[in-house]
């Protein structure tokens, strides 16, 4: 019993630790700091003369971040307390395969996550934290348009595939070769000058197929932009009139209880 | 009339069965497995050691689609139902097609259509044909803006092809050239490094005409841009109003209906 | 007294015709015989073989329209009535230009004439009218917006100039150019690719001058793109507001209405 | 006291002055002279032959603009009030960064600040004022989707820069080279012709960082976008609202009221 008083204790005290200002403040600066030499790393002037000073600095780092993911740990009730958020999910997949891929297989992997690690200073500052969940909130609302986009993007891909195999290996050599290429086109990016113009020269009816993709891509990542506008709009608006509702609502009410004093009196009066 | 019975009778069951999750499931992984063959064609490599096995393959799978669709028209109560909605049209033709361009001559158009069929899944998955009919509704009320978007492609056209036919042949060489090269241009792709700089050089003035084609075209789509968004908004206000107005209503007959038991009290009294 | 009469008759007579459907139905028909002739004329091969008769038919068309110009001013009350319009200004000095540019050496100007006449089917075409008149209505409200991109776009340009002539004169030569190029860079084609990489190559620091022009240009606009929408749902739900705000009038009304009854109730009384 | 009304008498006088039409006509109009002159200095023809002409209306211009900020200064009760305006700050720092520059070392900054001074146009015609004041005003709104855009570029910087070092050092050479080039890739412009293509020869698998840069980016942007639209909306309906409310809260009273008269009524009765 007094060794579960004394866990208790202990958690309540690393419970507020981790709530502290200083605390998240400390790993912010952290974070930056992280961010500051992975970005004097990208210079091999500086990497190469100090590479030992950069092994440790990222050594300490790492184990730092651990001791504060592992903390943040304890400060929850539950160990599947801290799962059920997807920051914390990030932070902790971040962090552990920084352990994982340690070796030397792994060093672009390693550097990779090193930088990826400055992502997390999304998720110590709570309003790029609301901000950016509220960015991934409109995504889902996009589900039916994107698959609508994939099963374009396919079949254009496929014929793209089919007509300019010949003509144009380097855009529509393969499938994944054509896709990437009608991403291009759908970005609107030299997609006359550097795709549509050779292949013209040599297949005057290709116009056809450019045209008809530009047409139909663009007027479908218009219509998801209309439709995030308007859904938008319409949030506001119903915010707007739940206030009104209410105040409407109260009027009505108000006139009711008139009509009763009203029947009443006439009542009293007969 | 027992076989009439018996006719209906049938016509009932195939009607359920064509109603049926399963049915629509088992159709929609046939397209999905249709595009997934498509796409495998693409790959000479694969194709031309398995051309046998495409070809059973696509055989196949165009008489179980013809069955399809020739259930789903047994299933309607009259056949012309079925042609009553554009999805049917779509998903007969793209079948029947299969079967009217069999020979040497159509390998190409075949294998298109053999893509083509992929954009069935559209017509099967109700959410996405919503969204498909959402999206042409659009359409016509973009009527307008769009014939005077052709006009000014048009006289544009025609003049590019009278003044820079000679010097550059290879974007306003002819008329439908010269349209191919403003749609480049209207969506902003290489319309001053590719087409006008070197039209530039040998005539100065000619920079009026691109410029003046930018700028009136890029107008004209941003209009009809605004255009859908506003008429958009429009629409989701208006539902909303309706709501209050209402709301409004009610509280008018409310107080009209406090004005009779007042004016009854009155008369009562003298 | 009798001449007025006559000539009252006449102008009713005629004003019945320009407004009869077959009239604006056979100008129209001709405005559409013009854009063809005037594209197979964009063709060298039957333009030379046909000169004459393309010739004819030009004068044909020239003088129908002078007569159906004249016609419609004579069926106004006053001339003066006529170029209350700026669409008949447009039709008359559509017509005139070509009666006053006859001669050699004003072939090309001619020829363009010949095809802006295919503009008179907007004119002509009630729904286009008031679409581009709705169109040009956004322009003045876009006036304050326009003086500040014009002196944005004058200081850069001279700045530009000053900096660049030497390095890149095909883009800075000089300022005319200037503003040339800076109208390439703000519609972002190739502005950097284009523009930007070569000049930075000489100049590290000219990065500075092309970001910020990116960025003030793209905003600038940006912001004339969200006043329009704006501006235009604020129309709308202006014009939704004017209703309730009836309705909620017609309600007070009712209100006070109620106020005075039941005052005279109590007077009554007393 | 008679030397501080005296100087209290010229205070107000010159007030008067600096608010006169007049003299911010005059100012307006040096303003556009200003404009003139340093447009006709990028032409090195003119300006060699005349470079005496252009040194002394520079003088000229430089001193009465000192003369005309510093009566503005007087006229103001206090000095701090002058500098309370950022737009007051604006034309002394522009004005006073003139005389501070002179010299042979600084013969550029110079030129460029005699071009900056045509911004004083905005600080000068009021709606200009406004509408700039109201364009920035949107920015600290952006406040947190600009820093979010930050961490994006950086990280996708670092990575870029470790990537591409050496197949692409034009474009990821230094951590400040890949900054520039992923500006250069969110404005869509090149980033596949230019950018991507040469990198994707030498590792195919590149176009991951190059297509989730263009996906995570425009969405961003086009978040960015959306949230100044709807926030705007906002604002219009806001205002919208207010009368609403207070026309129904107007109505509300009324009905209170008329309760009150009722409940007298009844209590009259009793």
């Amino acid at each position: 019993m007094t060794n579960r008083k004394k866990l208790a204790y202990i958690r309540e005290k690393i419970f507020k630790l981790v709530q502290h200002k200083y605390f998240t403040g400390t790993v912010l600066g952290l974070i930056i700091f992280n961010a500051i030499v992975v970005g004097i790393e990208t210079y091999p002037s500086i990497y190469e003369s100090h590479k030992l000073l950069f092994f440790l600095i990222d050594k300490a780092l790492i184990w730092i971040f651990t001791v504060e993911i592992v903390l943040r740990m304890i400060a929850e009730r539950k160990l599947s307390d801290f799962f059920k958020s997807s920051w914390n999910w990030f932070d902790f997949l971040i962090v552990a395969a920084g352990h994982i891929f340690v070796g030397a297989h792994f060093v672009t992997v390693l550097r990779i996550l090193r930088v990826l690690r400055v992502f997390r200073a999304i998720s110590i500052i709570p309003s790029l934290r609301k901000l950016v969940d509220a960015l991934l909130l409109t995504i889902p609302a996009l589900g039916n348009i994107m698959l609508l986009m994939s099963i374009i993007f396919y079949i254009f891909a496929v014929i793209g595939t089919m007509l300019f195999q010949e003509v144009a290996p380097e855009y529509f050599g393969s499938l994944q070769l054509s896709l990437l290429t009608l991403f291009q086109v759908v970005t609107l990016e030299s997609w006359a000058s550097g795709v549509m113009w050779p292949i013209f020269h040599e297949l005057p009816w290709s116009w056809i197929y450019f045209v008809s993709f530009v047409l139909v891509g663009t007027f479908v990542i218009f219509n998801l932009f209309i439709g995030v506008i308007v859904s938008n709009v319409e949030k506001v608006d119903a915010a707007d009139n739940v206030d009104e509702k209410k105040d409407i609502e109260e009027l009505k009410d108000e006139v009711k209880e008139l009509k009763q004093l009203i029947i009443n009196l006439s009542k009293e009066k007969s």
